[in-house]
């Protein structure tokens, strides 16, 4: 029961027993392990001054207990195929967060950044076929627009082309699900896996995506009403941009127009990641698109910037840092 | 995606977005109860702070996603028997700091204060027996010191002795089982609730208790392990002192000689709450210990302060309060 202050520590500022704590956080053990410790103390002062603020009651705390154990219940019921825990962490906008923080890079240009990351959600396939370009990733009926997308991926300091990308992408259908959440779609339907050319440039026929509601049961569920929130994400392509020599982008893009974008109810959105699905002018050179739903009638460019690996970036070597 | 810096929020002294915090909070919808609204902004904040202090990475936050459900888990698979969440918050020390906020009272007197709060902890039960004053709550075959425990319940403003006081008290046996835990002892072994005489005073048999581990797989024990802690609680005997004009009074009493008063794991232990088992002295009018155990050896005086319903205390109106 030391009764010293840490070095680091703010003073105390509330009138209960101001070495519980440090206390608290000076009992990990030798063994702990140095980023651990850093993790656990950081954790507890946070959630120990949160609890003080708001001078948390034992039912309250209690209703917070049921709640967790819920959230894993869930996980389990579902044999590990509904993420909850992972789903509140994005209603409250901490893997928005962390995915800032694990993309953060210092540029020296303003006006030319790496494209923004987002987050990767639950539904990246490792799986996804690889496919030719001016290829579709459309392989089942649905009710969306058919969209000619295009664009080239550029080196962040050289603003030079870069081939040999690979650009992963995958959306939902028009009625909102993936093809794992859906019986009715075939294997990788809205999936695939390109690799730019010797220009840098990548192209394939994708959907215009559609705006879909995250499940409206559950523990996540009852947490947007206690805060009054719709369940709504705005539509949007999944994307992951890689290549050895380069940090990778995993990220979203959005219409423009869509209502959601204000409110995306995991936080997602970024301005640079806000795009325009115009009516079509371009064609790829393999081209007029020939599965379901026929012609495309929109199209998208859409540029990618990649920092090259070794630029100033966070979490080099986390322990050090603090 | 609002701009404003919120009027209580602290300026942001970070690297990344600075609104990005506040969007989230004001995502709340008009319908959030007003209490549920603070701690939600509270929760919120600290978690963010928390994440942007220690550079969390992606695969370190997939990794406490990952826990925490199998924490739900933990308590899905026992049918609510194991509450996992419950135990991790004890081990963090937050049952015992919500405990310490909700029990606060300003004394005017530092020398005569209400006798100090600790956790309930799992294994108090609604259910158990009334006794007689000077009877035992020892009802099964044990390897520990039977013990004579007495004393005066006093009013904190008046210092006078208060009757009619429920006393209710549980407590784990020599093998370190509670009766739920244990299908060898008979139910309500160890449990007891006693009311006080005219004289404010109750007096027992029970066993001077014995430390023990807790659970020894598991979540929480892998957090243990991480955090190089071991598992042991020093021996106690849980207390719940009730009266309709007082506050009531729950709380855990230590000997004076356990090993692990120091490093409890789940931070229960208060300076006041350290009692002596002594070689005993006196014996009640009711006479000496017939039950499992035979004649006692030791005794506990014990003497508690309750207050006064209605004194300075927390929550009375938690939402005004910040």
């Amino acid at each position: 029961m030391s009764t010293q202050q840490h070095a680091d520590a703010p003073a105390a500022t509330h009138k209960y027993d101001p070495n519980f704590t440090q206390n608290v956080i000076d009992t990990c053990g030798p063994n702990t392990s140095p980023r651990f410790k850093q993790i656990f103390a950081s954790a507890v002062r946070h959630l120990h001054d949160f609890t003080r603020e708001v001078d948390l009651t034992p039912e309250e705390w209690l209703e917070g207990v049921n709640f967790f154990n819920e959230v894993g219940k869930t996980w389990a019921e579902s044999n590990g195929k509904r993420n909850e825990m992972h789903r509140m962490c994005d209603l409250v906008g901490l893997e928005s967060l962390v995915t800032e923080i694990a993309n953060y890079v210092e540029t020296e240009d303003p006006n030319y950044a790496p494209t923004s990351a987002a987050i990767l959600g639950p539904f990246w396939s490792p799986n996804a076929p690889w496919r030719q370009l001016g290829d579709s990733i459309i392989q089942d009926a649905h009710e969306g627009q058919v969209t000619y997308m295009h664009g080239v991926v550029r080196d962040l300091v050289t603003h030079e082309p870069i081939p040999n990308v690979t650009f992963d992408m995958w959306q939902a259908s028009s009625n909102g699900k993936y093809d794992f959440q859906d019986p009715a779609h075939t294997d990788n339907n809205l999936r695939g896996k390109f690799k730019t050319d010797d220009k840098g440039e990548y192209r394939l026929y994708c959907l215009r995506p559609t705006a879909y509601s995250l499940p409206t049961d559950g523990p996540s569920y009852k947490f947007l009403q206690a805060v009054d929130r719709h369940p709504m994400r705005p539509a949007h392509i999944h994307l992951m941009v890689t290549h050895d020599a380069y940090k990778p982008v995993v990220t979203q893009i959005y219409p423009k127009d869509d209502p959601w974008l204000a409110t995306d109810t995991v936080f997602a959105v970024k301005d640079d990641l806000v795009v325009d699905f115009n009516p079509i002018k371009n064609h790829p050179p393999t081209g007029e698109h020939t599965g379901p739903g026929g012609p495309a009638t929109r199209e998208l460019e859409l540029n990618i910037v990649l920092a090259p690996k070794g630029m100033a970036a966070n979490n080099a070597d986390p322990v050090e840092k603090k």
